[in-house]
């Protein structure tokens, strides 16, 4: 088959022709119809320092898709050849205390398809059945490409209350994006973007936020407290990775308020506890990955019902073929979500 | 001043001229703008055995309303002559267990205005301070008169998850008809309306609701199982008070699921509780009364976000004088909310 | 194997020579040191009409009990031949909504051992791996083989706050004593065990109750009310299944509380929701079965703390052979928790 | 009457005869029996950086304490004469969007009694009467004059699951052995103590610690990870405000934890919230102050079922006038809490 390698520990991939994975006995096989090129694998390609340890070559790399199942192993009596399916690409052990008391997302043995395994720049690839979802025909293909990120806002922005709740999204990338829609969808009663990049801004005003504030312009953290009476946002979701935007984060949030972090800082961050947690009583919570698979439940009820909007997070849709071009605009900071299609053109 | 009174323990009302009331210390004297009719209102115009021992006349009625302040007790300070308001007319004690927990709504001496105290169908009404409620003037006026009942529905809306989550609605009457409003303002993924009465499923429809079920002509049951996938609701927020309905309420629910109760059976009801509650898991919840204030924040943080709206709801504006002919549609099931205007005109 | 089996759709069972069960890939063989028998065994015995549409003889019924793993499956790396272990009965399917949010204590496929499948009153049992816990050995083993029951307990009383609660467990059979046990070990600032039976009275305060209240003596509501300062029960356990218990049960209940429900009533419960649940704010919660796996995780970290002690709840050590003077003393209720030991005397 | 002052804006404290307060209205005039020296008051006894800003002279200071009411204003119904009490010193202003949503001890405008206003080193105090808690008689004395810590612990053990939980406290002050106490009793599986001063280290195990680890002899990241099974504590409670201390109770956190946050570092803290907190999916919470009141019901309920023995948290008992002596111990690291008698002997 077709598919995109990291074959080699420098910067840049390779298509190749790699067998058709072998599903084993819990396993299924699906034919890959669209994927999508996340954050993490344009530090794969680039050979960032942060990859060099965790990936070893040869490895087909990407972990959000969607496809058509192709052929299940033997002990799979729930998925079925011919169904339309995305797969959850965190691969819990089932076996640690994590996985034990409803946690899989946090598991201690975690392996991720497309980063220890390989993955979905191929036209086939292998996932266990238990991992795989089902997609409503409702529900747009191309939308079924970007679950995993639409996962982790969902995650985000349902870790706590929303309803009625000012909330301020800090970085307006893709996830963060989807969390403006997310927010507005489940009730938020305003939502702030924050963000400085142009593109994004218009895009975060496109999908909904209800301000932009860009700190480059002018104080955020003034601007989110005059629209919530001097308070201070309740909900906090911090999608930057941004250390100063990470301050920045906690000083908007209200007494009493939960900031959620799922934005990577390269760096430590040096946070005043006392006035941004403590005394302030406030909730934090890491973000990591998506609930298995409560917020898959609740993703795939919003998207069937038509409550969420994707079309304007999705910039580009290439042939596979086109990696390079796509590569590209994402390291220049021209693109949002780029489709890559293995098995030929778009649509 | 002008007040509809309850001057007799017999059915009916009538129009008096008692004093304007003197506020304490720490009242405040609000002019009434608009007033809303609630059905107990209607059991206390009917002289129904329910109220007889609870009401003693004389007695200014009317629970629901907006206005303007007119004056302000000597230990007043945050509320202003000239604010627009409405306020909370459940009034705790501030002292028992259930007033130091958090759980005022629930207070062991709760007093209600319009029912143990004077009331709003009057041109002034006296409110302790700390139950009134400055209102937004984003937010319509005349919906500022009925956040009584739409307080109730986003009490039972919010006492869970309801984000990605599939709703019933059992019972289209007010309270249920905002509840399909605010379900879907909220994130839920379907809402679903069981109701008999045709004016009540055309407004369901109306005001959202994905389906409306009539259990008259189907079986309502089976209908939500099968928009469900056969697991069943979600949610389910039971605003009928009929037996027969209370007892389907509990089938159309899913195991793990959450039914929370607001209409008032006028009679003891048979569960089987091991199917209807534990074999399922499901939680069930009372719903009283709003709470002491976050129900109320929320609310209007929904409304000044445009997130409800309440024409709809909303079918006949008469001015106090009127009110024979408000009861008379009431009665008669012909009306949905009434607005009454005790200064005059509607607008 | 010997084997206590029910071979005919008739009261009373027999001791059998049924073949070892064959462990298919995912399943574990344990060789059981003792098992336990449940109120759902004596039904199964006595063939009360409940069981018998479930039941379809031939059938190893039990499902209570512990022993050691004797052989695994080729697809089994977590379970070892040799471990110590016990079982969590109810299988659930895995692919149902509530598997995969989460609630697979409410599996829409559930199958349980001793019921649906061979059972644990035999010399070996098949169980699928997923479902085997090891057990520590600071544990005593015979507690090891009535963690069925007292997960229920656990379940129950964690189903909400607890710690600075009062709480009213109603019914005190061997469920409730436990569940007395597991409420004072998690910080309830008091509990009151409502029963009738002497001997179960007498059992109660010794594991810990701070008053039993009898019903039959003077009226269990009062008594409740009167030791909580008037306001009535934080949490109220419901344990015995009896209508008349479980309407003073929600009498018992404060405004604001929790009552949660595991006694099975044999016939619908009319109950006047008005004041048992709306009015009162209450929340009610069905309890089924044992969270998986979040129950036996709290279960088994309390017991290796030592803070429950289940000696007193054992009342009979039986050789398996001895069943029927087993079920006999159940069934006059002379007996508490009895354990059988398939392979021989009791130690 | 006798009252131990802040004259000036210098290190120590005097004896002076000031007035005694006369109660507003809403105010109880309390005869002081038994006050505690906190933390925050040897800060401002010895006129630390921190509390110059705050502080200004002349106060009478001291924030925790019990007595007996004196004489109630004349709006003041609740509250008589004669009444043992203890108060909330943290006055919320009723007003702001915390204190109208259940979140008063996080109000925008908290003031403290004992820093903005006259506090409790006197014979009389003046309290607003919504702050008082009556004392119920079954509660020794001197421990109600020590709840405004063990309310912390209360407030910080209890703001997450405890049952069946392994817990971790760093810093094992007053606050963090009451801690330890308040867990154990709350149903916690083990709890460990890390503290490096042997004092406290042998107090931490006579209240009742499974183990302390000094992290000056040892790694107890790693001890405490080989305690739990490699998993890291379910649970941490940061009492230390130690910047290292902090960085370490992250690190011993297990994935899906909780950790609570109540000690003051004096400086930024830089943290790998990658490692922390993001990839750990932890929930971190500050804590400050008590809830209003949930938190005093829940430690009143414990105190009165007996389950917190405070006696060995005691060190000193002293007449008021002894007060440098109090002081110099507390700086010299000497004492954990001690009490003051301002009149006269402590029994």
């Amino acid at each position: 088959m077709h598919a995109l390698m990291k074959t080699q520990a420098t910067s840049g991939a390779s298509l190749e022709r790699p067998p058709v994975p072998e599903p084993g006995p819990n396993d299924v096989l699906v034919a890959v119809q669209a994927a999508s090129i996340c954050g993490t694998d344009l530090h794969i390609y680039s050979w960032d320092p942060v990859m060099r340890e965790r990936i070893h070559p040869p490895l087909i790399f990407g972990h959000e898709f969607c496809g058509v199942v192709e052929r299940v192993g033997s002990e799979v009596t729930e998925v079925k050849p011919g169904q339309f399916v995305s797969a959850e690409m965190h691969v819990a052990c089932g076996h640690c205390l994590q996985c034990r008391i409803g946690q899989q997302h946090l598991c201690q043995k975690l392996e991720i398809i497309g980063i220890e395994r390989d993955g979905c720049f191929a036209e086939y690839v292998k996932i266990p059945a238990s991992n795989i979802l089902p997609i409503d025909p409702a529900i747009p293909r191309d939308y079924a490409a970007i679950l995993d990120p639409l996962g982790n806002a969902v995650h985000a922005v349902l870790a706590g209350e929303i309803a009625g709740q000012t909330v301020a999204v800090v970085g307006c990338g893709p996830i963060g994006l989807m969390s403006i829609q997310v927010a507005r969808a489940c009730g938020a009663s305003a939502v702030f973007g924050i963000e400085i990049k142009p593109q994004r801004i218009q895009l975060a005003e496109r999908v909904g936020a209800d301000a932009v504030f860009n700190p480059k312009e002018a104080d955020a953290v003034a601007a989110v407290r005059a629209a919530t009476g001097g308070a201070g946002a309740d909900v906090v979701l911090e999608m930057s990775g941004n250390p100063r935007a990470i301050e920045q984060a906690f000083q908007m949030l209200r007494a009493g308020g939960r900031i959620s972090l799922l934005g990577l800082p390269a760096e430590p961050v040096k946070l005043n506890l006392v006035d941004a947690i403590i005394f302030k009583g406030a909730t934090v919570q890491g973000i990591y990955g998506r609930r298995m698979y409560d917020t898959w439940y609740r993703m795939l009820s919003l998207l069937k019902a038509g409550r969420v909007d994707l079309e304007p997070i999705i910039s580009e849709r290439l042939p596979l073929g086109d990696y390079q071009r796509a590569f590209d605009l994402l390291a220049k900071g021209e693109a949002s979500k780029i489709l890559l299609y293995p098995n030929g053109t778009p649509k």
